[in-house]
């Protein structure tokens, strides 16, 4: 088998006697049955991935950032220069971004990963060079991708979370960076749920009616060309993907193989969770939806895989910023089932 | 000047040149301007409170959880016994309760603060016995307490504020325990926002119809009995609130006084934001709302504060288990003024 084809055979539904047992200890814990909301559904989700009541504590977590550049970037879908992915490159590698000051505060550590970049970098130990092309073909004229690159691509993904998780993470991150990676967002978003273009499509970094217009014309334009069929995950991840799109849909399911739950930060990642679903549903189960982007295609995914995001505070960055921010939230809801004294033990009346 | 009168002396409004600063700060970070939506409300925020840019790291963090019991549970407002106030106290001495379990992920040491159970209580050295009376008197048919008594109330909060910031707390969180508290918490907002008891009741710890309504009758006996004034702050807390209500009051003003924020939990610490807003408009720019408990009454408390919560998870428990939640948040944006490189330093190119 591939590595793709075994990690997807590895993909297994969640357990349902541990999450039952989940539910029943959250209701023996003291406090007013159903209190703690949202926080008592992630645990039981999180025993259920883990297969055990309770679920390990998913600390340390590590973010994987993935970074790519796009051919589509010379139809003028955002105002941001290409260089940039490979200057925000260098910034998270020199510890200077936005994720990175968030996973000091988090105690998370960040790996970044080269698998489409423009150009060549020279980085540090913590630059991981996988990069499969430098950048993708405009995928508003031809397909943005060889299925074979796109293959290409998932793999990386796959092993980077096989050596986190090999190194001792117990929940990853997604991370991204790519300038107009936001584009294919869009059109795998699309083409996974059957929204229109217009209702997927966002203003990314902020950019102006004119070239919103443009973006949706774009994204319109990609799935005419291509006709993209979501029962064929790999063929539409490599007609309308990103490299880092591809790399985080491999991450995702290198993630549920191993049964470790996977936080995911905004649109790019939620696209690639629609890719990661489309190839193993059973891959919904280790996802947390770490955030609400304000990008409107990334509540489209989410909804259409059942995920309500821990967080909604309007953010709109990527990089796994949103998601790293709610790693304590995914922390204690599973220190709460494995900390809290149960009626019983502590003596403590019931209503 | 009594302690309460030079505690409200103290309180002055945000620092607007930090403020200014903190926004242009925001505005030359490596990220596009905007894009971490309530993260760049919050740093500016908590600019204007500190009075510099960048604020200090909010770090570490103490809650207090101030516990008491109430004269109006004898009207039937909830199926728990009273007892279960003191229970949770010593469960919190113990270490077993939510709020224990999420303090222990987030960092955060506890206090646990009798300023009103109606039995005496027997606690280790992480429980201050500052109690006032053994609970209140029934606010559906007498004042719960005398103004004296509030203002002890008030007082209690001030100097566990106090002692925590000089103790070396840099954030301070509000925690509550007191079995039927959700009343008077109700009658608190009712009276400060002006909204109709049926609207800022809500359900507490899970209670069914018949309770629902009485407790609705309650809330609107309370005020047809007392006509509290909202300009007369002690008063109206004194003839509708409750003992950790008044403490909580007294501990937010008390970290206002101080300039250091105070993440504000569920409905109870809420109603108490109410009170010491009414004392000192300026405390407002103290506070950090942590997360929007599932109790309509806290929405309406923090639409009249104009504060926007953190989390919203659907949490209704109360002991400060929202607001230690949002904890990281708060550090969050912080490490983000301080730690992120600016485009100038980092070399990368704007657009």
């Amino acid at each position: 088998m591939t590595p793709l084809e075994s990690t997807l055979a590895a993909v297994a539904p969640a357990d349902e006697q541990a999450m039952t047992a989940a539910r029943e200890l959250q209701d023996r814990l003291t406090k007013p049955a159903g209190s703690l909301g949202a926080l008592e559904e992630l645990s039981v989700r999180l025993a259920g991935l883990a297969g055990v009541c309770p679920p390990p504590l998913p600390e340390p977590a590590a973010i994987a950032v993935f970074a790519g550049d796009h051919g589509v970037h010379a139809t003028g879908v955002t105002p941001w220069p290409q260089e940039v992915t490979a200057q925000m490159v260098a910034n998270f590698v020199a510890g200077g971004a936005v994720v990175n000051a968030l996973a000091r505060q988090m105690g998370a550590s960040i790996m970044v990963v080269d698998v489409g970049v423009g150009i060549p970098l020279h980085g540090g130990d913590t630059l991981l060079d996988a990069n499969i092309r430098r950048g993708t073909r405009n995928l508003a004229v031809e397909p943005a991708m060889t299925q074979a690159e796109a293959e290409a691509a998932l793999e990386v993904g796959i092993s980077v979370a096989a050596a986190l998780v090999e190194g001792g993470a117990k929940c990853l991150v997604t991370g991204d960076m790519g300038i107009a990676n936001t584009t294919p967002a869009a059109a795998l978003i699309a083409a996974f749920t059957g929204a229109t273009p217009a209702a997927v499509t966002g203003r990314g970094t902020g950019i102006d009616d004119d070239t919103y217009a443009r973006k949706v014309d774009v994204v319109t334009q990609a799935l005419d060309l291509h006709r993209p069929d979501p029962a064929q995950p790999l063929a539409t991840l490599a007609a309308v993907g990103g490299l880092e799109h591809a790399a985080l849909a491999g991450f995702i399911l290198g993630a549920a193989a191993r049964r470790v739950p996977v936080v995911v930060d905004g649109v790019i990642a939620a696209s690639a969770a629609l890719v990661a679903a489309a190839f193993a549903p059973d891959a919904v189960a280790a996802m947390v939806a770490g955030h609400r982007s304000a990008e409107p295609g990334a509540t489209v995914a989410l909804d259409h895989l059942g995920l309500t995001p821990l967080l909604d505070l309007g953010m709109r960055l990527g990089e796994g910023s949103g998601a790293v921010l709610a790693l304590p939230i995914v922390s204690g809801a599973v220190r709460v089932l494995r900390e809290v004294s149960t009626f019983d033990t502590a003596g403590v009346t019931e209503k």
